[in-house]
C-alpha cells in the first residue's frame, strides 16, 4: 500500500551556481526510486556546508547523484524500491542522502536510513546523519577515539564539532579541548561536555594544549580547518595520536616538518563522505545504529543535536547566509513538511 | 649454572664519535645483567644504519643504553637475571639490543630475545632483529598490510627493504614494487620476490607504479627517504592506502599538498624502533615469534636474511665504510665469535 503521490514537488534550485541569490524554490519532478531505496517525504533537512560549496559551484555533486543540495534529512518513507527489506511505506526515519534534500521528497538507499531515536524531533533527527557519519567514521573508526583519551576538537561550535563534543563525552573521552573563535562559542562547548576551550583568535592552541595535558599532548585531534593547522596538529599530538582531517576550509598545501610524525608514532588520516561508495554508507549507518544509536535512551540530553536555528524551505537564503556568516552554534536546519518542529530562532 | 665469565671483554668503542677512524677495539667490563635481562656472549652481530649515525655522533643512544653501537645480535645466553622465566645458559637466540651489540658481551631484556629459526646459521640469525622488528611493526602492524594488497618499497635492496620483500612475498601480497638505484639491486630484489624493480635515478616512479597498477595505486607505501618522497608517495597510494615511515634520510621538511590524505582516504604514519619502551619491543617480539617464526620452516628460502659480507669485530671500519658506500645488498655483519659462520665477500 502507498499513499497517492504528487507528480511534482518543490524544490531549491541554485541553477548554474553563485551567491545565495542564485536559490529559488522551484517545480520538479519527484525523484525515482531505486530497486534498493525509498522515496522519503522531506519534513525537515539539515544544511551543511558542503552544501554552500555546492551552491557556490565549487563541490559538484557526484554524477548519479541528485542535482539539488542536501545531505540528510528526516521524514516519512512513502515509496520502497522492489529490493528493500526493512522499511515500509509510513516508516519515519532519518536519513544519510546522496544530495536532494532540500525538496519535498528525497530518494537515498534504505540502508543510509536508521530510525529516529526515541525521543528526538524529526527536526533534530534531520540534522543526525552528515554529521553523526562523519564523526563515526573519522574519530571514532578511523582515528580510534577509544574511552581515557583525550580529544582536541577544533571548531567546536560546528556541526561536526557539536557532534564530536557529544559523542566523545558518551563514550568517556577523558579530557576534551575544543577550539573555537569567541567566548560564547566556548561556553556553548563546554555545555555541549567539553572540558576546555581555546579562543584560537587570542591564544596559541599548541600552548595551551601542552599546558592543559601536562605536556603530554591529546590522543586525537579533529581538524576541518587544514593549512595553518597542519604543523600545529602534528605538535600538539600525544605518543601515539591519531589526526583525523574531515575538511580543508583555509586551504590544503602548507610546509610541514614531518619529524613528529615518525618520532611520536603519529597517524594521520582522514576521508570524506560524500565520494564514498553506496556500501561504505551503509556499512558506517549499521555501526552507528550498533553503537551509537542505543545510547540515545540513556544519554538523550547529552547526544540530542544542538538546532541553533529553523528556517522555511522558501527561507533557504537566510539559512545559508547564517551560516556563511558562521555565528550560529550547532545546527541549522530548513522545516519543509508541517510536522517539522520549530528550534532556536527560526523565523517562517 | 653458569659458564666462567671473564670480567673484560672487547668492544668497538667510536669515544666521541666522527668519521671510521674514531672506532677503536677496546677493552670494557662486562655489561650488567638486569633482572629481568640476559647475557648474550655474540657470535655475531648485525649493521643497521642508525649504527652510522650514532657513531658520527648524530644519533645519541637513549641515557639508559649501552654506550656501544649495535643493536641486534645472535650467540648464546651466558648468564640470566632472577627474574627471567625462559630462556636459559646455554640457549641460542637472535636479539633485539638497547645498543652494545659490537662487543664480545652485549645484555638485553629477556623478552626481546627469539629462538633462532631452525636452519638459519648464527650469522643469519644476527642480521634478524633489526630489519624484522621495523619492517613487522610498520608494514604488518601499523601500516596492516594483508594478502592480496600491494605494496612499494623504497630502497628495495638495504636491510629494511630486503626484509619487506620477504615478508611482502611470504604473506602474499599481490604486487611487490621496488625503487632501487641500480638493475643490478633491482634484480636481486625481483630475485627475493619483488614483482617489479624502478631505477629512481633514471625513472619517475610515479609514473611507473600507475602504470603497472592500471591507474590504482599501490595499497602500502613502505620509505625511508623522507622529504623529498613525501608528495610522491601520497601520490602513487590506492584509496585506503597507508605509508609507512622507518626513516627520514633524506630529511623531513618539504611542501606538501595534503588533498589526497582525505579524498583518497591514506593513513600516513611511521615509527622508530629504538625509541620504544622495553614492553612494546616485547610485544612486537611475541608478535613476530607467533605470527613469522612458524614460516620459517615452509619458507625458509624465502625468508632467509640475505648477508652481503661479513668482517671480524676489528674490521668494522670496513663494514661501515661499506654501509655508507650503499653498494650492499641486505645485510652486513660482523662476527665476533668464533662460531660465527662466513658469508659472502668476507674479508678477515
Amino acid at each position: 500500500m502507498s499513499h497517492p503521490l504528487p507528480s511534482q514537488m518543490r524544490a531549491v534550485d541554485h541553477g548554474a551556481g553563485g551567491d545565495v541569490s542564485c536559490m529559488t524554490l522551484a517545480h520538479a519532478a519527484l525523484p525515482s526510486v531505486e530497486p534498493d531505496g525509498v522515496l522519503i517525504r522531506v519534513h525537515a533537512a539539515g544544511v551543511n556546508r558542503p552544501d554552500i560549496l555546492q551552491r557556490s559551484g565549487k563541490y559538484p555533486p557526484p554524477a548519479d547523484a541528485s542535482p539539488f543540495m542536501g545531505l540528510e534529512v528526516a521524514g516519512e518513507v512513502v515509496a520502497v524500491g522492489q529490493q528493500t527489506t526493512r522499511f515500509r511505506v509510513g516508516d519515519m526515519v532519518c536519513a544519510l542522502t546522496p544530495g536532494g534534500g532540500y525538496a519535498e521528497y528525497c530518494a537515498t538507499p534504505e540502508a543510509h536510513c536508521l530510525p529516529i531515536p526515541s525521543g528526538l524531533t524529526i527536526t533534530e533527527a534531520a540534522a543526525l546523519a552528515e554529521t553523526f557519519f562523519t564523526v563515526w567514521a573519522n574519530v571514532f573508526q578511523r582515528a580510534r577515539l577509544t574511552a581515557g583519551e583525550s580529544i582536541l576538537i577544533h571548531g567546536g561550535s560546528s556541526g561536526i564539532g557539536s557532534t564530536a563534543i557529544q559523542l566523545a563525552s558518551v563514550f568517556g573521552a577523558s579530557n576534551i579541548i575544543v577550539t573555537c573563535g569567541d567566548q560564547a562559542k566556548i561556553d556553548y562547548c563546554l555545555a555541549l561536555g567539553a572540558n576546555h576551550g581555546i579562543n584560537y583568535k587570542t591564544e596559541d592552541f599548541v600552548e595551551r594544549v601542552k599546558a592543559i595535558t601536562d605536556g603530554r599532548g591529546v590522543d586525537v585531534v579533529l581538524d576541518m580547518v587544514g593549512a595553518p593547522y597542519f604543523q600545529k596538529n602534528l605538535d600538539v599530538c600525544a605518543v601515539e595520536a591519531r589526526i583525523a582531517q574531515v575538511a580543508y576550509q583555509h586551504g590544503f598545501k602548507a610546509e610541514l616538518n614531518m619529524q613528529a610524525l615518525m618520532m611520536k608514532r603519529l597517524t594521520w588520516t582522514g576521508s570524506t563522505l560524500r565520494a564514498r561508495p553506496k556500501s561504505a554508507k551503509a556499512e558506517i549507518a549499521a555501526s552507528l545504529e550498533r553503537e551509537v544509536w542505543p545510547l540515545f535512551s540513556a544519554h538523550l540530553a547529552a547526544l540530542r543535536p544542538r538546532v541553533h536555528a529553523t528556517f522555511p524551505l522558501a527561507d533557504v537564503a537566510k539559512a545559508h547566509r547564517m551560516m556563511e556568516a558562521g555565528e550560529h552554534f550547532g545546527k541549522i536546519v530548513l522545516t519543509v513538511a508541517p510536522g517539522a518542529q520549530v528550534h532556536g530562532q527560526s523565523v517562517s
